[in-house]
């Protein structure tokens, strides 16, 4: 599924930047067979491409700024030569096909609507996160870049999501739900409820109706939206909630001589499992509705995270999530016209 | 701690009720000494009491009809002698110190508004609930009572679960924390925004600031404040989280020989800690700023679930939760009137 334009690899970007992020690079490179070219201090990473003999392999695209993670969205605008925002600029050039960054989510979505622009009929771009729901992931957006919308965007980030599991997880009908706080009708905000009807009177959507917090991980729905300030909280408390749960299994299993040999026979199931269900093996979020594909690495990724978030880009780039998008909404704003 | 006044008990509401409610009760009465009188159809209930030979133990309270499970805030204007109007009715009249209700939550709501009314100066009751961290829970409101709230009101949740963290878990000064979405100044929504300022400038509130949805279960705040839209999405995220995590850990620890040897070696450890994580040993949500003490079981409480409201209802009712609560919202009022 690779493209033959490369990824451009934000390396400044992340908690571990840049080692763990041109590891990464080095990993998709040489292990998934991704072209990837690196966005950053030629300096810095050619020392660190050199570390792994890996200097002939991997270009490196100059940026002479990055931005901190730290730095909000309007990092962005004083930072033009930033390395998200040369990332950026490589994939409107047409020079790289996705863009990826461990950084500040705040600076990504505010670069990437500023260098890349929204398409056409767009009215905001979202952030899609893949939960480990089984057998396929759940699509949970927005989690995070609009903290306050209107109904018509939810119905938008319905349309967006669905396009993301169509292309990712191969689902041909993604079931779509609307989070909110009860089933009963009176329940909810004036926006949930506008939006419930706009959603059930959309042609291209499979809506399902509402659905409650417990339902983010049990498979319910393939693609669940909501605003940017619910979807982050909601998307920070399962990783709260998860963390929480397994530290207390791990204090709970060291107790006594019994407790750690059962620990002892099952310590790596564990790990796999707390890996599974941990942020990083998700291989990231995905900003969406922008002109140019654009994954955001979780800030604490390591380089197993990087690379599959390389991955993902790859893929959707490959699969034309960005004009399958645009289609859905072209439909969209034909058929409104038509009423 | 317990109050000469007994404990109004809504013997018909919940998934369990009545048998569990009433089981919950002779528990109540006969290992906690508290006092309990059950509110509902007198015939059904002498049986139950019958069955554990609690006839004498315990009287019935007449109520002729009940809400519903799935009965909204609407059914308590329709049945003015539902179960839970009749218990609310009790304390009204002095006859009761306190509510305890597994029914639902929307309906046990409208009926305290409707029966018990507002404390004079709070402008809307609020869902506190306990959340399993430790060394003490942290209290999180409003959970769902109120889905759209202004800024105002959010500072009201604040001295509500202050009063009861002070009164519940014995501290002095409660540390409150605003649930948003970052910690950048530009994050957050427009109310957000203005409760931050209320909230920072307001006397008798221990403000820390902003909190994210990984603090709900980790300490960095004793009590957190949010809308009810949010809070209660984040609730049952963090209860799906917790209970997706147990069934994942369940598959795991089954899949070979080894490990279910070693999920044999800690199989009850991992079932009480579970069931601290759990929903029902917390023993319930709150309803507070009514005229009246009413603690909101969990629907699918069993005797257990029940008995530890009625603990939590008769602390709250002894320790003087609604004066104290009274107390703080004067004080406030006569603050900005100074100003």
């Amino acid at each position: 599924m690779s493209d033959s334009k490369p990824i451009a690899l934000d390396a400044m970007g992340g908690d571990h930047a840049p080692h763990e992020i041109v590891a990464g690079a080095v990993h998709a490179v040489r292990e998934r067979g991704l072209p990837v070219v690196l966005v950053g201090s030629p300096r810095v990473l050619y020392e660190a491409l050199a570390d792994h003999d890996a200097t002939r392999e991997i270009p490196i695209v100059r940026a002479e700024e990055a931005l901190a993670m730290d730095e909000g969205a309007l990092a962005s605008l004083r930072r033009p030569r930033s390395s998200i925002a040369i990332a950026d600029h490589l994939v409107r050039r047409g020079d790289a096909c996705a863009v990826v960054s461990a950084g500040s989510t705040a600076g990504i979505v505010a670069t990437g609507r500023l260098r890349l622009k929204a398409q056409q009929g767009v009215l905001r771009p979202a952030i899609a996160v893949a939960l480990p729901t089984l057998p396929h992931p759940t699509l949970l957006l927005d989690a995070g870049a609009n903290a306050e919308v209107k109904p018509e965007m939810l119905v938008q980030f319905a349309h967006l999501g669905s396009a993301y599991a169509e292309l990712a997880f191969d689902i041909s009908k993604p079931r779509v739900g609307l989070l909110t706080i009860g089933s009963e009708p009176e329940k909810g905000t004036k926006l949930i409820k506008r939006a419930h009807e706009l959603l059930h009177a959309s042609a291209g959507i499979d809506f399902t109706g509402n659905v409650e917090g417990y339902d983010l991980l049990n498979g319910v729905a393939d693609v669940i939206v909501t605003d940017g300030f619910t979807g982050n909280v909601a998307l920070k408390t399962m990783e709260g909630a998860v963390r929480y749960a397994f530290q207390q299994l791990k204090e709970t299993m060291s107790d006594t001589a019994a407790a750690r040999l059962g620990a002892f026979l099952q310590r790596s199931r564990i790990r796999d499992l707390h890996r599974r269900l941990d942020a990083e093996a998700h291989g990231g979020a995905v900003l969406l509705g922008l002109n140019g594909t654009v994954v955001i690495a979780h800030g604490s990724s390591r380089a197993q995270g990087i690379s599959a978030a390389c991955q993902l880009a790859a893929d959707l780039a490959a699969g034309g999530i960005v004009t399958r998008i645009g289609e859905r909404i072209a439909t969209t704003q034909r058929a409104n016209k038509r009423r």
